[in-house]
């Protein structure tokens, strides 16, 4: 930690990022023995204490000299492969100004997770959550011809989001690096050919990484459609809940998953003609019976009962004509109806109807549009507000549902006779037990937190922000745009969730802020000199080495070797230097037991191993 | 500008910040044939020109591809400078709790340059435009024994102040990246070690850039006193007027800038006793004459009439006790005494009540102070404000004065005999034509424009942060901090304007985005084959290439190549490649004429020449 011992470095030009090699006391790696108590998980607590980051404010975060290192490598294998892919890198303003994002309406719809500033003159600034906006700006003024298409840019550049509730360090903060690459097309077929290389190239830069990432696809099916792959990891405090394959793989956001039907669908007619031959529709008095659990011990008697639960939304801007419903007004309301064992999936239910936000209705507007308090919607009937039905819906014959009036249920009820839906599709939360839509193999739930996202965005924002460029023919069209983004600070954290153990990181070579660290047992006479010996020829192999010169106890120093996490630690002492063949021990830090080796082949069994090891995860073995 | 194209590139790894090779057509450099009107200099119209930057908004910009290999190159030199002096590059976040700008004042006193914005938790937070504050509240937790320093740390990172009119492109820009560097010290010698090891790597940083700066020193004299060292470069738009010795080299701001005395400085004693034998002063009746000129115009009888010129001047803020001033009064008067032919420096006067600003004081207060109006103020018998005197005053015998009352003037004042001074000290703004402090010369004027300031800060922040260490003896100490500042994006703009000519940029061979340009002249046959053969053997030897595969007319290609300013250009052509001895043409951008080099030689005739030129930069040959 003393200033002046840099200074000998001075002769090291081309060390573009950072000096190859270090000493412990001209490096700053203010390591805890203890994390703070808002510290509650793995990474989090394991980034305060190898003193990779401290915190400035709730939610905001300093990268110290020795995360900087690890940060840097991270951004570098990014570079890499976006470069790999013909993305070009640019470096747009972090403040952008408010009116461009007046023009896609995100100034108003992103709500408060914005952050917002005025300028001394009044005018209305965001610090950037992400740049969609920014990069069709740029792009705009640049695209002439279809002979500039396609074109690829990405920044990796401050973002801010103002989280209401930021925790678990830099994995949920409000301040972050992200990596965005915006991709502009004359045609689907290219942006799907970035959308793929897109995706390989997350593949490679999480492979890299040394991270197990579940790359979860949210595809529409046609091209150029909305298509999306989210990657995720798995982890407890994730907020994102996955349905898994043991099987197939199949992997799916629970917001877009769906599953093998374990019903048969069925049309208006079918289902018509397969009631035909029931009775019609009778009103049971069901007293205080409103939910679906008392419905089931109510009906207990009867021979497998089957429900159909209706739920009235409000939805709130539908981008969708609904009947009842003038068009363009900002808020409606839909019942929707669904097998009464199953959930309805509002994610699935806002983007059936293109609306801003799906939340239940309010208790007085349920009683406006049934008629009847809470607990007794039913589709027989309903005209204040159209009927939307889960496909599981067409297939139940005779069915119990709200009689829209207190204290009534109807039973017999048959799609198709009954009641028809303005809309049948599927609305089911999935879960797990439920059928793989592949293979059908039972799937599996999984907690997860997404690191990257790519993303078809058609010409949602290049319409919105007027882009345009010249066809072959000379016509003007709006060229279709994608977006791609990997968060770097919960990256790195999440490769910390990965490898760890109770001592500490284990850092994958490709990110180990150093390669070697040097523990002599005391610094100095023949001891010292070996070490000194090591380090530079360490450094002239161009291996990264962290030379612990510090008083400590070896104790001391062998724990925040293990804290810290740097793949290979050697220690050299008096007793192996003094055999006949001398010697220094080395230990993988993902390994329990050291080797001796001899001093001689130290540096070649060293940088072998930590080639070795690079080479495994750059998958250019 | 293809996508796809960039894919080939995929084996490039370990090519970390960019492909160190490019074919036009797959990058994105949008040259302009004019900039828009809004760019006034040089550097502004031509990094618009030449695709360097884009305007997202009044002061902000986005560095395009071509800019940015630009500004990483930049951004390596100094990152190589920093690390070689022992500075620790950390990465804090950009937006900071306003707290923290709370505890030194500058909340307030930053006024409103400071981005001030609100979260959605109501809480105050700052979009840095500089980080004295995040550095020392980081460091703050951090030190505990004098054994922690000194300490240096550094960041490259988005900064932004509110400029009122930003202009000239990124030179006077809202958003920029500042390399901000503060160190720590338990003693004066070791802050002062830190000062000057940065002030010799700001000037290898401007050296390697190819920049000519203007060291301007304002030392205080005692070590750990409040040096500073501003690292101007000359332009007609600069902000800053700069004092210039053409004999030793003395450079000062005007702000600060001393001259060699044109007058013997007397004491109070010695100008008591000259005045011995001078008559009393006498009261002339001046009707109407108020200003200076006034003055000599009415007082042309007199033999080599002496004046002595009085201001009244509110002092905001003192940081001195002043004789009827109540302690820690917000606001003050004093009047201030100055040779009637010169001018009050009012950064000086500041300084010297250490006051946060120092502004003429209004009509009615002048009147309240002197009881006379504005034009008849004068030191004898005014007691309502302490006096202040330039040291010039002291030499003056039988001056006139105003005589605090209207259309009054004394005669036969004198210094020491008739009035007395609170404070003497150095006031006036030194001229053009005054002579040097070191050497005698005459001294010139030139704008300037500051690209770096060095800075030691003393305890003014460490003391209002309560930043403590224990020393040796285990007693709480505050440390000495410094503040090191470079501004990237304007260093940038100072390379053009001083490496440019009509035709476009001239860049170093340390910044430039490429070192070659090969233009064929149809990018077909064997002129395609020889300049993919060139362009191969150039990147096998590290030299970045830009191959300009376009359809264009070569003209065009070479307009573009001018513009951009890459140092060297090969141009490949049928007939030279027809020779019995098949020849290239090439031509350095900062020379007029071509030559041609036989194809076997053309790659080692670029190597070196690019070799030669970066070493003779980076002051390594």
């Amino acid at each position: 930690m003393s200033w002046g011992k840099g200074r000998a470095a001075i002769e090291q030009r081309g060390k573009v990022i950072y000096h190859t090699c270090m000493k412990y006391s001209a490096f700053f790696i203010p390591t805890l023995r203890e994390a703070p108590g808002d510290a509650l998980i793995a990474s989090h607590i394991l980034m305060l204490r190898a003193g990779l980051i401290r915190k400035l404010a709730n939610g905001l975060f300093a990268w110290l000299p020795l995360g900087l290192r690890i940060f840097r490598k991270l951004e570098a294998i990014i570079r890499e492969e976006m470069n790999a892919i013909g993305s070009l890198e640019i470096k747009p303003s972090v403040v952008v100004p408010g009116d461009l994002w007046k023009e896609t309406g995100r100034w108003d719809s992103m709500g408060e997770a914005l952050l917002r500033v005025k300028n001394r003159q009044n005018a209305d600034f965001v610090v950037s959550p992400t740049a969609e906006e920014a990069f069709s700006s740029l792009v705009r003024d640049e695209l002439s011809s279809y002979k500039h298409l396609p074109l690829s840019l990405y920044q990796i550049n401050t973002k801010y989001r103002d989280e209401i509730r930021p925790r678990y360090g830099v994995m949920r903060a409000r301040e972050f690096t992200m990596k965005d690459a915006y991709s502009f097309h004359a045609s689907d077929s290219s942006l799907d050919d970035a959308y793929q290389a897109m995706g390989q190239a997350y593949r490679r830069i999480f492979k890299r990484a040394g991270l197990t990432v579940i790359p979860v696809r949210a595809d529409s099916g046609a091209m150029g459609g909305s298509a999306s792959e989210e990657f995720m990891v798995e982890s407890a405090i994730g907020d994102n809940t996955l349905l898994l394959c043991p099987s197939c793989g199949y992997a799916a956001n629970v917001e877009k998953a769906s599953c093998k039907p374990d019903y048969v669908s069925r049309t208006l007619d079918e289902a018509r003609r397969a009631a035909a031959d029931l009775p019609l529709p009778a009103i049971v008095d069901t007293p205080g019976v409103k939910t679906i659990t008392d419905l089931y011990a109510f009906f207990d008697k009867d021979e497998k009962p089957v429900f159909i639960k209706t739920l009235i939304y409000q939805v709130i801007s539908p981008g969708i004509d609904l009947p009842g419903t003038d068009s363009g007004a900002q808020n409606t309301f839909v019942a929707v109806c669904i097998r009464g064992d199953l959930d309805v999936n509002e994610v699935k239910l806002a983007a059936l109807l293109k609306a801003g936000e799906v939340i239940l209705a309010q208790e007085h507007d349920v009683t406006r549009i049934t008629g009847a308090p809470v607990g007794f919607a039913g589709p027989v009937g309903l005209t204040a507000a159209p009927v939307i039905a889960d496909e599981t819906v067409t297939a139940l014959n005779a069915a119990i549902t709200g009689a829209n009036a207190q204290d009534k249920h109807y039973r017999n009820v048959a799609y198709g006779r009954d009641f028809s839906a303005h809309i049948v599709a599927d609305l089911r939360v999935v879960k797990a037990g439920d059928r793989c839509c592949q293979c059908g193999a039972e799937l599996y739930e999984k907690k997860g937190n997404e690191l990257g996202h790519i993303f078809k965005l058609g010409t949602k924002y290049t319409a919105a922000m007027n882009v345009r460029y010249l066809d072959e023919a000379g016509t003007a069209q709006t060229p279709l745009m994608g977006c791609y983004g990997i968060g770097l600070d919960r990256t790195i954290a999440a490769v910390i969730e990965e490898h760890h153990d109770e001592a500490g990181i284990i850092w994958p070579a490709t990110l180990a802020p150093f390669h070697v660290v040097i523990i002599p047992i005391q610094y100095k006479g023949a001891v010292q000199a070996q070490a000194d010996e090591l380090y530079r020829e360490l450094e002239r192999r161009g291996i990264e080495v962290l030379l612990d010169d510090r008083a400590e106890r070896p104790g001391v120093r062998f724990n925040d070797a293990d804290l810290i996490g740097i793949p290979y630690r050697v220690v050299i002492g008096d007793k192996n230097l003094a055999l006949d063949a001398p010697m220094l021990e080395i230990k993988k830090r993902s390994e329990d037991s050291a080797r001796l080796i001899g001093v001689g082949e130290a540096a070649e069994y060293l940088e072998s191993g930590i080639r070795a090891d690079s080479a495994a995860l750059n998958g250019c073995a």
